[in-house]
């Protein structure tokens, strides 16, 4: 026989959100971002059932409490707004209210004639009891429901326990019957807002003027264009041996650079600046410089080495060694990479190379550095990373990691899982209406936007899109629009603000690469260049908080093929932008666009602003008819003019 | 600094699935149905991998283990078909398959014209390590590849390892580099077939003659209809005590027999057989008629009592008591049943009282009862039906517990999670086209399917839905071909085949309710009765795998309002019926039939085969006319002939 349980409550919690894989992993949120929790909360009986939110700093002992609202009969929801950030636990409770069931139950037996007062017995007595116990305005209360019960005054009883703040008094002197709570909690990371609202700028300094002190020169320009973030590819000692020159030719010039990621050389490896740029101090000082313009630097960690690093000779046993005794090289077949040694992961040596690649990360986090873009790391194995992030996200709180994974969904999803803090994403691939919605539906929607943040880089070092390089400014400008108003991370590659579209033909690949040589960089912008655009991009998104929410984005109808319509909306609802884009501005486009219900547009006429250029226009009805012409412009973010907006989604 | 993992494996596993709230709760199957078990598995770097699905019996530390197969890049899945009813536990392992990465790369290089020697080296050193440990076959297909390797061979040897029978036995000498297995195992309820497919026939047995001595006599004619369960209302003592009379009158005249649900007198209580109906001995009986009938017998468990029932006496402390000291009839407000009190599931001397009831249900399953309808479960505690079904399954294999759970969905989905085997629905609720498109799509699709098995019954004692008063037999007809060929769960209440359908009006309730009275049974059928009918829709169902699986339904678009197509098919998919039906049959009603592109019609003319009447159509292409006129039929259950038929979905 087995042993009766001790708790026999009615209630029951159920499905518990946002969960990640049934509480597998932990799911993401961001300071300033209201979570959304969500639950499940079944009962046999009919009781009146109360429920609660609560959460804790992962490790404390008590629990923050906050009411949840039923949605429906068994669907709850509530949210809170995580104002720093860190390692977090929370979870749901729920219990019997019996006032509110007493008082359910009594109106119903009145309402049909028949008498309650022996129902009422137990609640008289629960309140005398109580009352020894009760002072001030709390004792005036309950004597005065004493009173109504002795007296047989059932319906003034029954009245007065349905006002609000007497209910909410009591249920506060009540303990709480049947009270289960959803366990085990669910875990959530909570990451500072940079984390997920941000704009990168990607340069490499060497561009601009040769050293990191030259390059800081340049960052006001950045910060102009509204960038808050500015990423530098590798900035190590660059080897020599298997150097890749100008155009990634196998026989480079003397004065050929080599690649960046080509790391290390008797100047020093992971924890070197190269003396071409200036070395540490220079970084010092790049560093200062960027703070002092209101930019926060992204370092690149890029786990390999040239043959020239110090790590080869001092730690040959790092690598995988070929059985001729050889070190391989990095290889994708058919193709060698002569200039990069992969570091062996897996060897039985290994744990002295983990070792030192956490300490090259707490070197730059010990400087001042705590955003980081991670070369390539679906190619290192899972378990370092699941290894390596929480201890530098404890030691080095506010730490950002960015995956560059281009990779397989499902891998690039299981980083983000295991502790990356954002993922580059396929948005460079995705082009047209349809491939959009459908990617960013996926993105934005449950399982996937509990734990992955996108960010979108218009175009990197090793992307060119061909919408770009086929289509010119107008493209250039539909990209950095959708970029930057889809998600709240974006991020240009230098040269995209100048419309710098030379590619090899027939690939997606710059023609004469920045990565093999120096392109003279910060000099006066070209004609018709895309940096005000820029500005005003990066400015709106300052100024809209419906373009810095993770996931409130829906696409809209538009009858007329060729655009693409979506609406973005704040956390509390009062800031809602609907984004009309030409994303393939080969031709004028034009269509009705349908606003959504719940934006409460009548039949009157209304006036929507273009955030993009002030412009104003009167619309009427949920059917407006837009025309996109690439000569002229290539999207509109329209802002409805708040006398006619009704209320908020 | 954090403990460096031992296991560092390039690979990992997700979602596991069939999976309820991700684990919490163990997911359903039925013996003789395979599981369709899925998963995610990810990868760093390029290696070849495989993945394999292990179950075992829950408690048993051996593992059998099938391959999986990729779906695609990252998803796998596979099957097995339990053949034994138990709690199971499965899971999935992943591992790199280093004879196929090698083979993968070194065809790779020697398509660039690169050397591979050094690469094979390795390789080589492993067989020759490994030809001393192997004897036979697999010896002379390792001597034979070193003697390729060492002969620099290379593309004979990547040939030879390109056979699937090579590749096998390699794989199986092969220990498994980087090998994850999925925890925890997912945990999996498997139940006897009749848990899941099974035609249910509801009696009152006092109405068949008034012993179930005589209603036994009557059996083989249910069993006629192709019924295979018979279930029986509560067969105990009657109170007297509020006796409820016929048309549920509050003065029940002396012949009254009061409702079956009232239960014990001075006779006995949930241990006793009403003597009217001929006690003990009759039940015996009956069982064995039902056995020799080809029927199985459920019983219904009803926890609650008559003011008459023994345990009022000998267990006060088992009801509620008002604060006035009398026991608490059953209440929903603003109504008492003064026949009825329930129990107090959460008293303090109920632990005595789980005991008893857990004893009732040995005491039947004592006598060779194994399916229990059990009554209004969502009023009783789910903590006692987590303590006690799990008990009664252990005690007694191949129990089965139906619950009559007319709540809300999140309740009712509850119930199947915490242990019930099947559940009544709300299909006597879903009518037209729409509403049985939407509630079966729920039913059939997870999360809901991988743990609630959804019972149609047509009617109830409580329930005679306003379609069958309205519409008359085409309604009965449809209706029943629908709860029949929907689910492989059906029943139907007595009275359903004679056509019956006296409501009280303007209600879903039967006039003079059989709950409170006998109504004679057992006499010739009327004509027009549809038990012809019945019984070919039971022996289809015998003979068509297809409408055995729990969830293969797929709807199909019918150009022409009123008129419902779907889908069914077999595990194999040897088996597929496409039925059409006018589940509204108020008029005729015709249209389109769109055809399944994956069943293969082309554009030559093929023959459809109706399951129900015999006859053949001859149809064309994917789009196929459909008339069913109410006064001629109300659906068609077709099979295309197999000459027309090329694959399987």
């Amino acid at each position: 026989m087995r042993r009766i349980p001790r708790l026999r409550s009615p209630v029951a919690i159920e499905e518990v959100g946002p969960a990640v894989d049934g509480g597998r992993y932990p799911a993401r949120a961001r300071v300033g971002i209201p979570v959304e929790v969500t639950a499940t909360v079944v009962q046999t009986g009919d009781a009146v059932v109360r429920a609660a939110l609560r959460w804790r700093v992962a490790g404390r002992r008590r629990w923050t409490e906050l009411p949840l609202e039923a949605q429906d009969a068994e669907h709850w929801s509530g949210r809170w707004c995580p104002d720093r950030p860190g390692a977090y636990e929370f979870t749901v409770t729920a219990w019997t209210d019996r006032i509110a069931t007493w008082r359910a139950r009594g109106t119903a037996w009145r309402a049909a004639g028949e008498p309650i007062d022996v129902d009422a017995i137990p609640l008289l007595r629960e309140w005398r009891r109580r009352l020894r116990r009760c002072r001030g305005s709390d004792r005036a209360m309950l004597r005065n429901l004493i009173d109504l019960g002795e007296a047989g005054a059932w319906d003034a009883l029954l009245g007065t326990l349905q006002s609000p703040a007497v209910a909410d008094r009591l249920a506060r002197l009540d303990r709480r019957p049947d009270q289960v709570t959803f366990e085990p909690a669910r875990r959530l990371i909570v990451d500072r807002e940079r984390a997920g609202f941000a704009s990168w700028y990607e340069m490499f300094p060497r561009s601009f003027g040769g050293t990191l002190t030259e390059a800081a020169r340049h960052l006001p320009t950045i910060a102009a264009m509204g960038f808050d973030v500015v990423y530098l590819p590798p900035i190590h000692p660059i080897g020599r041996t298997g150097r890749r020159g100008r155009g990634n030719s196998d026989s480079p010039g003397d004065d050929d650079p080599g690649s960046p990621w080509a790391i290390g050389s008797p100047a020093g490896g992971h924890t070197a600046v190269d003396p071409a740029l200036g070395g540490l101090p220079a970084l010092d000082g790049f560093l200062a410089a960027a703070r002092a313009a209101g930019l926060e630097v992204a370092l690149d960690l890029a786990w390999q080495c040239s043959p020239d690093h110090p790590w080869v000779h001092e730690h040959p046993e790092w690598f995988q060694h070929r059985a001729d005794g050889s070190i391989r090289y990095a290889e994708n077949p058919p193709k060698r990479y002569r200039d990069i040694y992969p570091f062996d992961f897996f060897g039985p040596n290994s744990a002295g190379l983990w070792r030192a690649l956490a300490d090259v990360v707490r070197f730059w986090a010990g400087r001042g550095v705590r955003i980081f873009r991670v070369d390539n790391p679906h190619t290192k194995p899972f378990a370092f990373w699941e290894w390596l992030l929480p201890q530098i996200h404890a030691e080095f709180p506010g730490s950002i990691f960015l995956a560059e994974a281009f990779t397989r969904p499902g891998t690039m999803y299981h980083l983000a899982k295991i502790g990356f803090d954002a993922s580059y994403t396929y948005f460079t691939w995705r082009t047209t209406p349809e491939e959009l919605t459908e990617y960013f539906t996926e993105l934005t929607r449950p399982p996937v936007r509990e734990f992955f943040r996108p960010m979108l880089f218009t175009n990197t070092p090793d992307i060119l899109p061909p919408i770009l390089v086929r289509l010119g400014r107008p493209a250039f400008a539909a990209r950095a629009f959708l970029a930057a108003t889809l998600s709240p991370l974006w991020g240009i590659y230098s040269g995209f603000e100048d419309l710098e579209r030379d590619a090899i033909p027939g690939t997606e690949e710059y023609a004469d690469s920045e990565k093999y040589r120096v392109v003279p960089r910060g000099g006066p912008p070209p004609p018709g260049n895309l940096r005000q655009f820029l500005r005003t991009l990066n400015t709106l998104r300052r100024e809209h908080p419906a373009l810095q929410h993770p996931n409130h984005l829906r696409f809209l109808a538009v009858e007329g093929p060729g655009l693409l319509a979506y609406e973005r909306w704040s956390s509390d609802g009062e800031d809602r932008l609907i984004a009309v884009v030409n994303p393939v501005p080969e031709a004028a486009r034009e269509g009705m666009v349908h606003l959504p219900e719940d934006l409460g547009v009548g039949d009157a006429p209304f006036e929507v602003e273009d955030r993009l250029t002030g412009e104003v226009w009167t619309w009427r009805g949920r059917r407006n008819f837009v025309r996109l012409d690439p000569s002229d412009r290539v999207a509109h973010l329209f802002r409805i003019r708040p006398s006619a907006v009704r209320e908020a989604p």
